[in-house]
């Protein structure tokens, strides 16, 4: 079997889904349910009806894109990504994973391979939290990790309920129908730009991902008391904003206080109200993310940050009501999944390395029911979530190559 | 001379004026040049003809309601304040020396009283410095500390020009037509809530104002390095919300570290960028307001703030640019009409201490033109710039009164 990657082709896909996005190029906003999502998917199921596949969608939007194999009654191997992108970031965050799982299946048709399970191409709904508050609403609800009726009851910044923002973009159905049962899929494998520095620095082209970290975010609330700026005086003053100040700074010194490379935390937003400048901030709000790939130390960070809330809310005499919005489990990819992935870039002479993903992703929940690993190639300086997040077209086109011959040994 | 407030009359040109504002009661938010401001501003101009007064309005607003007085030779004595408010805030800032003020001018009226000076009661335009991001906009402009041309030149958040937002409020003509001569007016008293809690402390019903405190504003952009929020690790972070959070706190501390009471600092806004849960914030705005009665030591507490971004810039590899938005000198007030102030007080047997404004107004600025006072009533709680703001119509009525009879002192 002769494989080979369109490369330029590809390059231009990635381009023309790059400017479907709510904000001029280079910048990518292309948040899930919007017109730009509903543009983006359109132009991707286009693609994958070209390529002869077969396209069924699920109630909260999930696309699975067939191409059916020779023995119907197999469980199916499964690969994709996402394509939603939060506001101001780039062009190959799961798109690569989309399109470039589109080009491995193409490759493996132009080289005359004719598959015995059948492969499906997934586009996950809503990877990103940015609208629904949680990461991975698609495979979640695939993986039954996300209860249909919490579905239900999601809503975005302007009370717009999950259920109404998807039957906005033309999906309907009950969401209790989303979940699939486990062992649907034989084998599942997400290729994936690295969002780190690791593989450029190492100058490996390859990642075969053998666990990814476990993930958790809060969303803390702070009120204090508001007032004029000129005429409250200092000692009396409750101010909600310098309390979230002191918790993100408490956040960096638990993430830091294990010791571990692998635990981080983040305070990615913060809005202060009123937020006039000669008013004293009567509430701030801000969102947490932290992660390790070991549970038990991300959870003593955790309970750091929550002992770190009650001692600044005692010292500031501020409320402060912190929710945990999800906590995750981190998950050991399959060896039967790495070891086709090992395979396939031993066959091509890649060098890779094993290694650890620190970022989420949809593979994280698509372990729970199907055996699952992933593919990173480089990205440059390490640059995610930013317009100028860059993989190079020899980069991708490698991480197709390996992706194909590893979904034609996981399928035949 | 027998002089009346009409309580009631008054509370409810109060209330019908907090009603005026763009979100509902009790909430007023009354940002200049906006169709709430522009409809508040018709309200007082209506009560103010009908109280026989003649309007005269300048080019970015200021509105001048005038009782003519017997000798149109002599300099007017003015009274007056803004009714403009800022997202969230309450009934009583500003609103009660304009209404308060025109209500003393008819209580004179009533009693037979006839000025030889005339009087003018002002609205002064955006004292609140929500929209254009600087303060006492109209009376900085009257007292020529504002140049007409840095007028020009002012923008709001979406890009709107000053000089475009009053042609879209009514108000044309050149900016550099807005200063009056220095001596306009023989003497300025305005009278405002205290918006602190010194007079409810000590139940004392009045406050004649000896010294305004000396604001200065910052803002501070900070700029750091994005990232994906798992992918990042903590070492080789540049988080501009970090850097932000370190900066508030250290505005905190140095308004501390001078040990007097009467310095302030505040951090009311801060803005994330690109604000997402699972983005390492590239970008971060904050707006400093730092105030005392005596220039050098608020002067101290800008320099440690300087300082204090130098150091975390450093520290944290962030780039940090502070802006000096303005940085008036406090005020003293004038004698002549601080003892109008008083012997009013006195005549009607109200008890009042001196004090010092720590809050901003309108008068700071009247007070290079003109023989300059103040006279406070007190806020409950000590509480402004909120919906809860209140002041009782009996010390409304206390403050008109001995408003009234001192600008009868002042025009005779």
């Amino acid at each position: 079997m002769q494989l080979k990657v369109e490369q330029t082709r590809l390059a231009e896909e990635l381009d023309a889904l790059g400017k479907t996005s709510e904000a001029p190029p280079p910048v990518v906003t292309r948040v899930v349910f919007t017109e730009a999502d509903v543009r983006g998917r359109e132009f991707v199921k286009r693609l994958c009806r070209e390529a002869g596949l077969t396209i069924r969608e699920d109630p909260v939007g999930n696309t699975f894109a067939r191409w059916e194999g020779s023995d119907a009654n197999l469980a199916p191997v499964g690969t994709g990504s996402h394509i939603d992108a939060i506001p101001n970031a780039g062009r190959f965050d799961g798109t690569v994973g989309v399109l470039g799982g589109l080009e491995a299946i193409r490759a493996l048709q132009r080289a005359g391979y004719h598959p015995r399970r059948s492969i499906e191409l997934l586009i996950f709904t809503s990877e990103e939290p940015t609208r629904f508050g949680i990461g991975c609403l698609g495979s979640r609800l695939l993986s039954g990790l996300l209860d249909p009726s919490a579905g239900d009851r999601l809503k975005d910044r302007d009370g717009i309920s999950l259920n109404e923002a998807r039957a906005s973009a033309g999906f309907s159905g009950c969401l209790s129908t989303v979940p699939l049962p486990s062992g649907y899929y034989a084998a599942f494998a997400e290729l994936h730009i690295e969002q780190g520095p690791i593989l450029e620095q190492r100058q490996v082209p390859l990642g075969v991902v053998t666990a990814i970290a476990a993930p958790a975010s809060l969303k803390i609330q702070i009120e204090g008391e508001g007032g004029h700026a000129g005429a409250v005086l200092m000692p009396g003053r409750r101010d909600a904003f310098l309390a979230a100040a002191e918790i993100a700074l408490a956040v960096e010194s638990a993430a830091l206080s294990t010791g571990a490379i692998d635990t981080v935390g983040t305070v990615g937003i913060c809005e202060v109200f009123p937020g006039a400048v000669n008013s004293i901030p009567s509430r701030a709000r801000i969102e947490v993310d932290v992660r390790d790939i070991e549970q038990t130390r991300r959870d003593t960070v955790l309970q750091q940050i929550a002992d770190a809330c009650e001692r600044i809310a005692a010292k500031r005499n501020v409320r402060v009501h912190s929710e945990l919005v999800n906590s995750d489990p981190p998950a050991q990819c399959a060896p039967a999944v790495v070891d086709a992935l090992v395979h396939a870039c031993e066959k091509h002479k890649l060098p890779f390395d094993r290694m650890i993903s620190r970022a989420y992703h949809d593979s994280l929940f698509m372990s729970r029911i199907s055996p699952t690993a992933m593919l990173f190639i480089p990205s440059r300086g390490g640059v995610s979530h930013r317009p100028d997040e860059y993989s190079s077209p020899e980069a991708i086109t490698q991480g197709v190559l390996v992706l194909a011959e590893a979904l034609a040994h996981l399928s035949s």
